[in-house]
């Protein structure tokens, strides 16, 4: 590789919210500049990038626009258009960050499912349901409760539906609206995360975290999770498979579940392959090939954040270091079940009070419902995750949205 | 106080240098967004704030228009205008951080050294001079060497000149060509310096770090400062008592020196009041109404970087903690001495491999001698003052501008 120099590239990004925000934030100091595509003027990240170009992720003349301001293309949204990445790639002749197949193979649950399940990745028993006929064929191998989720399009929850019942498959599937596969209702122990970094002939991973959902939105990660060690470093070892499978620079945020050995419902498994949770207790949720909510704990809790390392995975520099400092719990704030209006935050001077606690505003300016308008992250040495999650839940009543 | 809400407020900045842009990506997390005029067009703060005015520091239409788009002023170059800043302020019905007040104190080197001196703040000995005859008389009372100093503008060692000799007074003089000081000789132990910062109604202070310079010019800051606890406490102490008579909120870089009580040159001093210094063995060298590269270190070092307290002090938010997370030595990247040119740093990717080292590049197009052009601070817990900045020295190697 030749010497890399300062002033460094420009990174064209698609997309301009909050992970798009703090990759600017995070890429200025190593002389990385960022310009963001995203149809919202004065999206989050424009406060704090070279530019925006204001259009739709999938609008082709501004994703050209975007390449031909930029040395290299990467992404903070799934609803990037892999199809237009690669075309413009190559017109351009610059390189786009996690490939754009990688894009396309995550995009869609089932495939995504399929090239873990491929590679020996252990994931949770699932079938391709293309119609209710199927779905109920599905759920006598897989049992119920199952999950039916929409293989395209699903975020935050959207897009999973829970089936309690096979006489229930038409309503489901037609709820979801398009392609389906359903999986194994995962009788979890913990919800973990492992955040991973791709760069050129190198990866790295960050502890796992234990993410804390309500109504499948995260609210909460506790980092270290509150697991063993055993079943962290299996998280790890597992979110390194995943790596290896990816095609592409960039940092991945990896879900997982955590399953109690006597809790494992591989009774239920088809008997097709052998069952691969036999191995450990860590089964793959979801892959985000991108900076995740779940790893924001990373830019006070670790030495380089998985945004600093984003920027450094897509520009093809070194890794930096994915060292815990300290213990750390970040919370979501989330816009309340109110209509949406224009975002008023109040109590924010008595968050800031809390000296160990670190907010990140993400400059929205409408409020919706459980929309995320920012974060805060609470480290402190001494105190036990317990108590550090307990101090985060205490600070999140600081703040509220106003009426 | 009333409660703060978010969007939180636009800050103005006159200056847009590196000060600028580390001030703009530490306020952005806090929902503040930033502002700079500065002359150079795509100056460093650019590529992160929400918009830059191009223009002068001291012309009187950008600055109105800064304020007609800010909610509060601040400045991060002494080459601000108090004046045309407290003109405005009053116009435009918004507040100016630190106050122009203290601007114009600090400016005027023998101005903020009376102010010092008269609160019983420990100096070393001064007189003004305004001709050489003067200058003379003051070496009969200080003693030789001792330091001649324009009152203003001086920057970096610039504005600073020795003197050996008596007879040397005309020349001395005509050099600084302005009004100017006189100083004693300081044989000082350590450089040290603390950075403080005062918000509404309350003030804090980092611990004392030690300042490493090479002709005038920081090169490297070690912290905690390798002195006795006694020292640096001291340190805070004094530090605590200069930022009492600042007036206006923001973070202040007080520079130091250390004495040891043995080689106080108390003896020399005029007779015209009691030595200061006999109250301990530090002394005040020279105040920044601003963030200070000697405060660098508190980006990764504590739990709030000097720019975060700035952006929260001129908004009047609580100020956040200033609690050091470990060790670090912070190092200056300066231009070499080769002719001014097109900066170009290579190297930069081992650098970067260091695991515990954390770039800041300033975004400078032009490299020019002894230019601050970055800096990256070192960590890591175990090792010692002196290993870190051994390593800090060795990374620095690294990297080099092309010729």
């Amino acid at each position: 590789m030749a010497t890399r120099t300062l002033p460094g590239p420009t990174v064209g990004v698609v997309g301009g919210g909050q992970l798009g925000r703090m990759l600017a934030e995070a890429a200025a100091p190593l002389g990385i500049e960022t310009i963001v595509l995203d149809p919202t003027p004065e999206c989050p990240a424009s406060a704090v990038c070279r530019d925006q170009i204001v259009g739709a992720f999938d609008d082709p003349d501004s994703v050209r626009e975007l390449a031909a301001r930029a040395d290299v293309l990467t992404f903070e949204i799934e609803l990037a258009d892999p199809d237009l990445l690669e075309e413009v790639s190559g017109e351009a002749d610059i390189e786009v960050h996690p490939s754009p197949d990688t894009l396309r193979t995550i995009q869609d649950k089932l495939v995504q499912k399929r090239a873990l399940r491929e590679a020996g990745v252990p994931v949770p028993a699932f079938r391709a349901v293309d119609d209710p006929e199927e779905l109920r064929a599905a759920l006598d191998e897989l049992g119920t409760p199952a999950m039916v989720k929409a293989r395209e399009g699903g975020y935050d929850g959207r897009g999973n539906l829970p089936i309690e019942d096979p006489d229930d498959a038409e309503d489901v599937l037609s709820e979801l609206d398009g392609a389906a596969m359903v999986e194994e209702f995962v009788e979890f122990e913990r919800e973990l995360s492992v955040i991973g970094v791709k760069g050129d002939d190198e990866t790295a991973t960050y502890v796992a975290g234990e993410n804390l959902h309500e109504t499948e939105i995260l609210r909460e990660t506790v980092v270290p999770a509150r697991a063993s060690g055993a079943v962290r470093e299996r998280a790890q070892a597992v979110a390194d498979e995943v790596l290896d499978l990816m095609d592409g620079r960039g940092v991945y945020g990896i879900e997982l579940f955590e399953v109690s050995e006597g809790r494992s419902s591989s009774g239920r498994a088809s008997g097709e392959r052998p069952d691969p949770r036999a191995e450990g207790t860590i089964l793959v949720n979801e892959i985000a090939p991108r900076p995740h909510n779940s790893g924001h704990w990373t830019i006070e809790g670790a030495r380089s954040s998985q945004f600093e390392q984003h920027a450094r995975s897509v520009c093809g520099l070194p890794l930096g270091s994915t060292e815990l400092r300290e213990p750390v719990v970040t919370k979501n704030i989330l816009g309340d079940e109110r209509d949406s209006r224009e975002a008023t935050l109040s109590g924010v001077d008595q968050l800031l009070a809390e000296p160990t606690a670190h907010l990140h505003w993400y400059g929205k300016r409408e409020v919706r419902p459980l929309r995320k308008m920012g974060h805060f992250a609470v480290l402190g040495g001494d105190r036990s995750a317990d108590e550090l999650l307990e101090s985060a839940r205490t600070y999140r009543r600081h703040v509220e949205f106003e009426p």
